[in-house]
Formats: structure tokens, C-alpha cells, sequence
């Protein structure tokens, strides 16, 4: 089975809500990537939505309620382009599933992207609106429907009114310069620089300001980070952490787990991203278990938004070799040795250092 | 040894520049530490600093250079307050030197404290001077002099415009709702919230605006973070990392290490940080070596620029008991588990989980 507009080397998690993640090695053929190789993570039906008859909601704690057509959308604000990284909280989950049994798809590396997203400004829209001083979040729902312990709603999140209103976050309907493709929320989404993937709400039906979080089961459920000895069969979620901005964390993506490289120089390649904003400043390699580490070249920087790609020249003798990836970002903060450290029972924001087996040859 | 205005109990690193920590129990006392508990940590000379004749100057790339007495700041600026823990970049070095050698003082856990800081934003006196274009970094200068590799300075440091302009960075004037002591900048200091402490400029001698970040030796040089490969006999600073924000970092207070307890039910205290203005979102207990995790009961919170302090219940029985605390930011991010993986020379931001062994009688 391949996806229409995906690569077809893409690797389906599940068919139907479609979570579908790019090879990785695939993932690092340049900054800003492909929509094609752009992971899916659905949460609930593709909508079919039609750009001519579309409106966009802005209400709640608003002086003036906003019904916005795209043409209004694109000619009363203005359009800017900002370029972010997405990463799903659930990048990297396999690693924990390996560990003790999680609820949910089990992503490898690559449930991650980084695009050029254009759009307008949602403070713009938001000091068109008129935020009520009571208004503390600001909450999206999606066009889309969710099923969910057997009831059916739409998709929902919401981020503080701080974040909101800061510049990089934008209500997008181009990625890399074409019209956002139907997968990844045709014909408006919001984007969430920083924040976890579940936060930049595709197919966007409405924007709500209120007091409170938005209360969607994605927001008070799923998506919060769990306290370690909590199993998947008892969940309290009033004890999880609600998950916003993301760790840092880094990936080798080339060669990849059980490759067979030829002995003597080998090249190592990768991504690092820290959330928030927080610049990647260093990444290292280690080939004897974290003893020792070398220093990653860094490639092209974005504006601390975006990952950081990588490359390192290592030299590989004979036999199983580990290699080992961790970041450091701008608040010299690094990430936990290894996933047991963090496992949690919906196997999220594993920022463990990634390890890679190849054999030498 | 006593140092006037402090506990009598302060631990003194180093008498001249005078470096010196309040014992880790009684910094627990209250949310705010009271100044007689709050570290020093000098570089240079304490100066006399008469505050009638005193003027801060700020120049560079201003529009309106600033020549501006103790009574004018007050007057002409509204006068804010901000709590906010200041944290020193080599907090919980003795760690490290455990490990391998480390050039600097062997700071235990009581190189932080928090206060209630009075004075003026200096967005506000930044704007009264009129920013140029070209500016993109704020300098500070003490009055002190320091003596470092046989050269004589002030101490200083800069940081970045967009820090510079946030509210939460001031001119402070008071400490806990009394005049700045002289040992903590009398009459005049940056409070730089969020970063390590070293930026916070005491006795503050002038501000300038400019295109690059200080050429100050504790800039350039010190308070970067260096490879873990590189030994304190091997230092090439171009290579370091410049220490901004501090991640996430948390300490046992009570009991200390060493300590003998009754075996039985056991309190354990102490604080959590994280720099950037991150909460404190979960603060974790271990008896067993990491392998079970029990959640901390938080206190009183700030607004994310201070630290939380943090109590919990344990059962010990008989026998040497290790106890382990680590913390969670906002943004899931959590703290390495061993010293060894963030060695590095220059002994900056450990914040490997603290522990502490104590015997159970």
C-alpha cells in the first residue's frame, strides 16, 4: 500500500487514523523537507474541505467574533513565512516499547519534519478579534473526526495566550511554497514552532479564546507525560504532565540500526532539535559507549525553530559497532543516557541518547 | 573565619575574591532566602561604592547616551519587583571533581538562592536611551576589579538584546524589601533572571549597547561550557559553548549526605530550577538507584523564573540508603542520571540527579 503524495518507501503505523512515517535516512536529503517525506500522524478521518466555501471561527472571549473566508484571511493580513520544525510527541516511541509494553503507534526516528510554512500571523487575527483580558488559552478545533473510547468528536488542542501570540505562531495554508497538501490540513492549520506536533491543529475549524485549557480529550488526556512507575493498565491522568514544549533530543539516521558498513572512515549523519525555541549549539558522537565523545559539524541553522542537521566523520575497525548521538542546546542542556530512564506508559518524548548497531566489514 | 551580614555557619571556598555558600539546610528555610543566607560568589574586590555620588552611564549604540544618579533611577523609572533565584554556573562543581580534575571553586549545592529583587526594568531605561538599529547585545561593567592571568579588569558580561528587553530583567536596587547589600552590589546590580548568575552584574558601572557580546574575559573565556574531551590543561575557548539559560537541575537538602537518620518514615527536602523562565512541573524521589520513582510534594510556586522547593515522604529501613532526587521542566525535559556524562574542565552546570547517602539506624 503506498500513500497518495508520499514516497513510496513511506512506512504505515496504522492505515486508518494514517500515521505514516519516511525512511530515515531519506529524512536528511535537505533542510526543509519534501511533503512527501513529511511524517502523517491523524488523529481521526482526512476531511474533505473546500477552500471556496470554507470559514475560519474566532470566538469566545473576543470583542468582535470573526467568520474568515481564505481570500479575507490572505488579503486583511499579512503573510509571512516562517520555517519550523515538527516533531510528534511520539518520535522515537519503538525505543520504549522495547522496554515494557505502550499504548500507541511505535515510531521510529522519523516522526519529525521541518518546512517552510507560510500563512498569517495568529496574533494578527487575535488583535482583530479582541482578546477579553479573561482570556488566558487559546483553543483550535479541527475539521476532522476522532474516534475515541467509543465516542466521536473533532480534534482539539489549545496553547497559552502567551504562545499565541508570539510571532512565529501562524495559521498556515502553504507548506514549502505549494498550497498545504489535503494530509497535512488542506486548506488552513495552525503551526506551533516549539511545541509539540499535537498542538498545530490541521483542517482548522475554530479558534476559541478562553480561561481555561481547551478541554478535548487530547489536551486533558492523551499527550501528557506520565509518572514512571504508572502502567499502561492504570492510568491516572490528573498526574500527568501536560506536554507543551519539547526536550532536546538528536538522531542518527545514517547508516541506520543493523547496517553493514565497510571498516575505516565512516560518515555519520543526522538531525537535533531542542523545543521552545532553544538553538541546538552542540552535537557529539560516541563510538565506545559514551567514554568518549567527538564533535558533530553542524550544517545550516534556522532561527532556533528548526533542527539542526548533522554530519561526523568517524573511523570503524572490524566487528559491531555502537554509535551514539546526543545534543546539546542553548541552555547546555543535554538528554538522559538511555530510554529506561524515561519510559512512561504512553511512550512519549523519548529523548534517550540514540543508539545505532552497524557491522564492519 | 565570619563574613559580616552572613550566617555564621557560611562554608567560605575562597576568602579573597570572596567565594562562599550558606550550609544546604538552611537554605530551605523560606521561598526566599534572606540575604544572610544568599552565596557570594566574587570575582574580584568588594568596592565602596558611595550611592550619593554613584552614576550609571549607558552609551554605546544609543541614541541618547545616560548619565544617570541612584535618585534619578528611582524617579524617573516605575519601580518593579521580580523574584527570581539566581543560580551559579559552577553550583554542584564538587561533583565533578570527584571525577577528574576541575579548575574552580568546589561549590557543594548552595551556590543558589532566591529573592524578592526591587527596582527598574531596564527595557525601561534601554528605551529612555533609544536603542540603535545596530545594537544586539547589552554589556555590563562593575566597578570592581578582578586579577586574572596577571591582568587587572572589571568584571563583565552581556547579554542579548531580546533578554535585555524582557520584563523580567532589572536594575535592582533592593534585596527582600531592604537596601542591596554591599557584598551583593550595593547600590546598584543587574538581575537577569532565568540566566546563570554571572550575568547579573554586580555594582554596576555601566551599560553599553553594541553589535557583539562582551570581549570581557568572563564572557569570551570562563563560563562556557567545553567539549567533555577536553582537559583543564588543554583549554581552546573557541570551542566552548557560552552558558546563557541553565537546564534543569535539582538537589536534596535535607537530609544531607552523610547524615545518620532514624530508620522509619524520613522527610526529604530540597529545591528544583530550571533557567529560561521553565516551571518546575515534577520533582522525583529514588531509594532504589532510578529503578522506582515516587512524585515530591511541590511548594509554593513562582512565575517560573524561581525555584520550587520540593518535600517527600520516604520509608528507610536499616542500612546505608541512597536517595535520589531528579526534576521536570515544562518542557519534559529531565536531568542526565550520572555526573560522568557532562564532565567538562571548566566544572559548569552539573545537573546530573543529586544524591545523597545517609545511614538508617
Amino acid at each position: 500500500m503506498t500513500i497518495p503524495g508520499k514516497d513510496p518507501h513511506f512506512e504505515i503505523l496504522k492505515p486508518n487514523p494514517l500515521n505514516a512515517e519516511p525512511p530515515r535516512e531519506l529524512l536528511l536529503r535537505s533542510f526543509r523537507t519534501p511533503a512527501e517525506l513529511f511524517y502523517v500522524r491523524n488523529h481521526g478521518n482526512i476531511p474533505e474541505v473546500d477552500a471556496f466555501t470554507y470559514r475560519l471561527l474566532v470566538r469566545g472571549l473576543v470583542e468582535r467574533p470573526l467568520e474568515l473566508s481564505m481570500d479575507a484571511l490572505r488579503t486583511r493580513f499579512t503573510e509571512v513565512e516562517v520555517t519550523a520544525t515538527l516533531e510528534c510527541a511520539g518520535n522515537r516511541r519503538r525505543e520504549l516499547m522495547d522496554i515494557d509494553p505502550v499504548d500507541g503507534e511505535p515510531w521510529r526516528e522519523g516522526a519529525i519534519g521541518t518546512a517552510a510554512w507560510s500563512g498569517v500571523r495568529l496574533r494578527d487575527v487575535l488583535e482583530e478579534a479582541g482578546c477579553d483580558a479573561r482570556a488566558k488559552h487559546v483553543a483550535f478545533t479541527s475539521l476532522d473526526s476522532v474516534e475515541q473510547d467509543g465516542d466521536r468528536f473533532a480534534f482539539g488542542a489549545s496553547i497559552p495566550l502567551d504562545k499565541a501570540q508570539r510571532p512565529e505562531v501562524i495559521l498556515a495554508y502553504a507548506m514549502n511554497g505549494a498550497p498545504l497538501p489535503k494530509l497535512h490540513g488542506h486548506p488552513l492549520r495552525v503551526v506551533v514552532p516549539g511545541y509539540l506536533g499535537a498542538r498545530s491543529v490541521k483542517w482548522l475549524a475554530s479558534i476559541n479564546l478562553q480561561e481555561e485549557p481547551s478541554d478535548n480529550y487530547f489536551q486533558q488526556k492523551a499527550y501528557k507525560l506520565l509518572p514512571p512507575d504508572m502502567d499502561a493498565a492504570h492510568i491516572d491522568w490528573k498526574q500527568g504532565l501536560t506536554l507543551g514544549e519539547l526536550p532536546v533530543n538528536a538522531a542518527i539516521c545514517v547508516p541506520t540500526d543493523g547496517a553493514v558498513v565497510t571498516a575505516g572512515p565512516l560518515e555519520v549523519r543526522g538531525y537535533a532539535f531542542a523545543g521552545g525555541g532553544r538553538a541546538i549549539e552542540r552535537v557529539e558522537i560516541s563510538l565506545d559507549a559514551g567514554e568518549h565523545w567527538r564533535t558533530a559539524e553542524l550544517e545550516e541553522a534556522g532561527d532556533g525553530f528548526s533542527w539542526r542537521l548533522f554530519r561526523a566523520q568517524v573511523e570503524v575497525t572490524r566487528g559491531e559497532v555502537e554509535l551514539i548521538v546526543r545534543a546539546w542546546d542553548a541552555a547546555a542542556q543535554t538528554q538522559p543516557s538511555n530510554p529506561e530512564e524515561t519510559w512512561n506508559a504512553k511512550g512519549y518524548v523519548n529523548n534517550a541518547w540514540h543508539r545505532v548497531r552497524v557491522t564492519a566489514r
